[in-house]
Order: C-alpha cells, then sequence, then structure tokens
C-alpha cells in the first residue's frame, strides 16, 4: 500500500525556509504570491494489513513533530 | 488561490534521509515498512489570475531541483 504523508507547520508557527521562498520568488519577478509555507512530504511503501492506527502512530513518534507540525494521512492505492 | 506543490526525487535518485527514516521506523518496531522517501511540500497562496506556464515556471527556476526532482501542481482552491 502506498502512503502518502504531508507533514506542514501548524498555523502561526513562523516558517523561515517559506519566507526565504517567498522573497526568492518576488525576486525572481512573481508578483501575485502572497504567502509560502514548506512542509514535509513523506511517501511510503507500507504492508497492506498496516492499521490507520498504526500509521498514526508512526506521524506522531517520528515523522511529525507534534508541538509545531500537522499531518495528514493519504492512501494513494 | 491556494496551490500545492509536490517535488519528490525522481525514481533511482538515492534518498539518504528517507533510508534514515527507514531504518528508525524498523528500530521503532514497525515491521511493514518497505520503502520511504522525502520529499517537499510547498504550499503558496498566489493571485487568482496566476497561469499554470507561471506556476510551472516557479518550479523549474526555483522551487524543484530538475535533475534529480519531479514536481506536481494541484490546485486546491
Amino acid at each position: 500500500m502506498k502512503v502518502r504523508i504531508h507533514v506542514s507547520l501548524k498555523p502561526g508557527v513562523l516558517d523561515p525556509q517559506g519566507r526565504a521562498v517567498h522573497h526568492a520568488l518576488e525576486g525572481l519577478g512573481y508578483k501575485g504570491v502572497e504567502d509560502v509555507r514548506i512542509g514535509r512530504l513523506v511517501e511510503m511503501d507500507v504492508a497492506d494489513d498496516t492499521t490507520d492506527a498504526a500509521l498514526d502512530e508512526m506521524c506522531q513518534k517520528l515523522l511529525a513533530n507534534m508541538v509545531i507540525e500537522n499531518y495528514r494521512i493519504e492512501k494513494v492505492a
């Protein structure tokens, strides 16, 4: 089973990397960009019998820092 | 308009970060994980009149390294 996990900073948490990208896009002449936030994308191949609870646990224990980040699990196939 | 850009390593490109995460998950006792690859997630707020061509250009010029990475643009709202 393919699983895609989107990890993004919680709203309100400063994102210097996103700010740098925003600034760089403006420097390249793109005017319409209002906000940029950078997150992580974890693509995993897991056994078909992996439970949602196990996936949640992996995210909370390792893949996301729950103090400043949110995650979203998307099953692809 | 909200746009989500998924940047991931091309198949065949070594992913040491993904390998480290895979190893760590195994160390935590999760047996069913077969492969892990780590990518970037860029969430942008752009003006509604931003064209697809402009978004493509941003990806190719700045957001993705086309030599080793692929990107996918997803319009959220």
